[in-house]
């Protein structure tokens, strides 16, 4: 049943079908490193958007004019254009019902929390929404890839959450497509616990120089830690 | 000046000069990473191996029954060799004074703590064996993980100590070797802080399922942590 929640970020709304798929934590946690890179990106292109919830907390987050979101599954785009309107962001934010392997156009920035499971692996669902944003049915991690490195401008920045087991994967793909690995973060649930989120950003034909940075955790016995209520 | 220091592991002793350059503690993290792995292996070969210190420490905390270091610097290789008499070791540790590009042979498993900064990077010294030890002058990164993949025997155990900064330059070599990364640990000074060393452990010819390990840190205070101190 679809239905509308408050997502805090200045009182945004996203609609939602919980019984399709709902953001996590990886999509908040994408647009803050994105939105904190003290960058200013005239445009920002999200691939693989669901309801639209990166373009939305971009748009509180970033002063960006223009940013677009690609999403191949009808019913989660239409939910994204009306979330669009109901948050007043016509003029800023809009959404193409199109497969990211099919993406023109030039970016300053592009944003993407794409399926982590290769296709083939990990627990099915009957569900196409949650499958589609779990596994790699419609693109995988290198049609992502290659969508961001064809759709950035020259020295452009590129962020992704993904899974810390896919890092040499991610490693090999972004050096193909000529996206150099800037600045990795590993997320664990708690401290001193395996990482089970990576924050990558790149820079478009930049050079080699990758730092690691701070781990960050998301709980604190049963709350958010104060890095992550700050994020919202 | 040389001297012999007593360095645990059941009273072993290792010949160095500091005015050169003396092991440090990732030396023993990847030689108890490699030994902890569980399985047996009959011949060890490690790679840049300076005095000695990784050979003599796999011959403590593993039954391996041949154990081949390799060094480029004739002093350093002297030094190692008088080690093994000392510690009366030549029957199961013997090293080879060469560069890492021209070693054969087939083992089972192969160990590496090669220099940390690209070539015509970092902070010189004016010491030989210490811009060696640091510096990729007589091999880069790529001569010591092809080296690797060239001795190792098929499903044959990599294990290299690195700095997280160069975890894209060292997936890439990985996969272009074919030396397949299988697990991967960082190691921070202390909880909370940002890693600054990397154990990889790849398999030649394996399947691709890398897992991430569970962080390690150093020090706890003023002192090691428990687990480091399990190590010597």
């Amino acid at each position: 049943m679809e239905r509308i929640d408050e997502i805090g970020f200045g009182g945004l709304k996203l609609i939602q079908d919980p019984e399709r798929f709902c953001y996590g934590v990886d999509a908040v946690l994408l647009a803050d490193f994105a939105a904190k890179q003290g960058k200013s990106f005239d445009s920002i292109l999200d691939l693989g958007t669901g309801t639209g919830i990166i373009p939305f907390i971009l748009s509180y987050k970033t002063d960006a004019k223009k940013i677009v979101g690609v999403e191949i599954l009808e019913d989660s785009y239409e939910m994204a254009q009306r979330g669009a309107k109901l948050n007043g962001l016509e003029d800023r934010v809009s959404f193409l019902n199109m497969n990211v392997k099919d993406v023109t156009g030039t970016f300053d920035a592009v944003t993407c929390n794409p399926p982590y499971q290769a296709g083939g692996t990990g627990v099915k669902s009957d569900n196409l929404e949650k499958m589609a944003a779990r596994h790699e049915i419609y693109g995988s991690l290198e049609d992502f890839i290659g969508a961001a490195a064809r759709t950035l401008k020259d020295k452009g920045d590129f962020f992704m959450v993904h899974r810390p087991a896919r890092i040499v994967d991610i490693s090999t793909l972004c050096r193909k497509y000529n996206l150099e690995p800037k600045e990795i973060r590993f997320v664990s649930p708690r401290e001193g616990e395996v990482p089970n989120i990576l924050l990558i950003h790149c820079v478009k034909n930049g050079g080699k120089n990758l730092k690691i940075l701070k781990p960050l955790n998301v709980y604190e016995g049963e709350s958010y830690t104060k890095e992550i209520l700050e994020m919202y």
